[in-house]
């Protein structure tokens, strides 16, 4: 199989191509080819194992070549994230929707109907003034986006539904949970804070939370993530269960249960590491996003969220473990 | 005030402009200039009318002008139907979605965040095998479209509301129900036997019904779909009550109900002339829409559906007692 994946040098895309790397096949078929586009260059490491070919350059760039090149799979992660589409409106519909397009173009232009997963988001919810949201989003509510992220996320996961109605690929799109905790440094995204008040303390820096510790938000990890998007691949559309998207597993936790946990595995110097500095830009970002998130068709797929938040750390750590920066506050506590 | 319809020349276009020159102001201002933007000319006569401008010309090509252009109201009508888009996957992405986007982005560079009214379509509704679609469409059901016709239109809903959120413009979009009775030939729509099983028999011609009359479906005349436009136009955002598409009001009305409306208004001659020809193409298209609809918000800015089937035919009647061959068939019976 030749697989493509658009963000493949991201934080999600580089996991998904070392798990199908380490699985070797999809759908009981052979992985031959795997085509990471990025507008960065992912890890050297990662570029040179056999098969895999990096494509350097913004998508929109790269799809008019793809027109003529069939993959077997795609898995669409390629995205600006929701605090950059809100700083930048014109960056959000290039990067977002006109990316997506181009893409889904191209595809139909190959002409064998290739299987594509979508990254969508759980930002596809939020309240609106006519429709409250309810505290827990389901696959099946109404969703109203407050952020131009959601809003292109929505529209390509409605492209993505008629595109495969009418054959052209055979598209299925997961909504994904902030997935937490990030290594590396803080993103755009407003959700940043998520994985900054863990991994931050973790390495012996101070961390800010700019919302409420009651905070409440659907998460997953990293591992479960990619987990999510296979299983959403090799599901026949039977299993599915339709052409609209599904909510990927999410464990739903409070920020002040995120900091307790963080201080039962690293102790509560590392945990006092967090500092609370309200920020009214993300305040108000976080607050229209869903409180938490069910996922009733991917747990008829076998999906399911983590049970505690704690193994959400754990993993990080025992992640990160070959990494001492990432680690040096837990180290030294 | 300046006012942009697009799709000025199209059945609902021509009526909306008769109807805005007619009361001569919109929300207490005068209406000053009325510019009709079409791919086809207006009637010679409402052009000649002081201040109505006809623009001919695919609407993606005039968008480039309208940068720097503002208008102080604009409502977009312009689309291609259902059975269109269907047939050419290019043309309904082109005419209803990318021209959708070129115009927003226009009237946004035009910088004075004009209100538009935006005709979406109940056939944003359709029956997806996760999640059958309830017997009445409400303003908060989850579409999930069934044609691309009703993606469009869902995907520009959301876009709308998105660019209105930011402040770019004011956008409210308003879910018409089917239009009947169209005066004229039939188009293609897949909806279009709705009008031709009234029309033409009152024509004195034959017509073919191409799905079961027991088919229901939500409909509404020329003349509430007007009304209900410029309503939407006027309302506030608080009595709008949000950004979301709200549905405009329906009958919802069986074909066979149709057909004895039919008959009680013009005699059980004109009634026969209606011949039941399956057509698979069309019962599928029209299995996937709602067999009907409520509009609770509408109902909160005035706007009611009439009462009988009956008083629609009478109004296309009263309305064409100037044209002979409309109703031929009526005065020969």
């Amino acid at each position: 199989m030749k697989i493509l994946i658009t963000g493949g040098a991201g934080f999600v895309g580089t996991r998904l191509a070392r798990a199908l790397l380490a699985r070797g096949h999809l759908n009981q078929r052979s992985l031959t080819q795997l085509v990471l586009a990025d507008q960065f260059a992912p890890p050297a490491d990662l570029v040179a194992q056999p098969g895999v070919q990096a494509r350097v350059g913004r998508l929109l760039d790269q799809c008019a070549a793809l027109r003529d090149e069939p993959f077997d799979g795609v898995f669409h992660l390629a995205s600006a994230v929701s605090g950059e589409c809100e700083a930048d409106f014109d960056l959000g519909l290039r990067s977002n929707l006109d990316s997506t397009r181009a893409l889904l173009d191209a595809l139909r232009h190959a002409g064998n109907a290739p299987r594509l997963v979508f990254s969508s988001s759980v930002a596809v919810f939020g309240p609106d003034p006519s429709r409250p949201l309810p505290p827990i989003v389901a696959d099946e509510t109404l969703p109203t986006p407050q952020t131009s992220y959601g809003t292109h996320k929505l529209v390509c996961e409605y492209l993505i539904a008629d595109y495969t109605r009418k054959g052209y690929i055979d598209g299925r799109a997961a909504r994904l949970m902030t997935v937490t905790v990030r290594p590396g440094r803080p993103n755009g995204a407003a959700s940043s804070f998520f994985s900054g008040i863990i991994r931050e303390p973790l390495a012996g820096e101070d961390a800010i939370l700019p919302v409420s510790p009651e905070v409440s938000h659907p998460v997953s990890s990293p591992r479960r993530t990619v987990e999510g998007l296979i299983a959403v691949f090799e599901a026949s559309r039977e299993q599915l269960g339709g052409r609209m998207a599904l909510n990927l597993p999410a464990l739903n936790v409070r920020v002040h249960e995120m900091l307790a946990a963080l201080e039962r595995v690293a102790g509560p110097a590392v945990r006092a590491r967090v500092r609370e500095v309200p920020d009214a830009t993300i305040q108000r970002i976080v607050g229209g996003w869903a409180s938490g998130a069910s996922a009733e068709r991917a747990a008829r797929l076998g999906l399911l969220p983590e049970a505690r938040f704690e193994d959400i750390i754990r993993a990080y750590i025992a992640d990160n473990e070959a990494h001492p920066t990432a680690l040096k506050g837990l180290n030294a506590s």
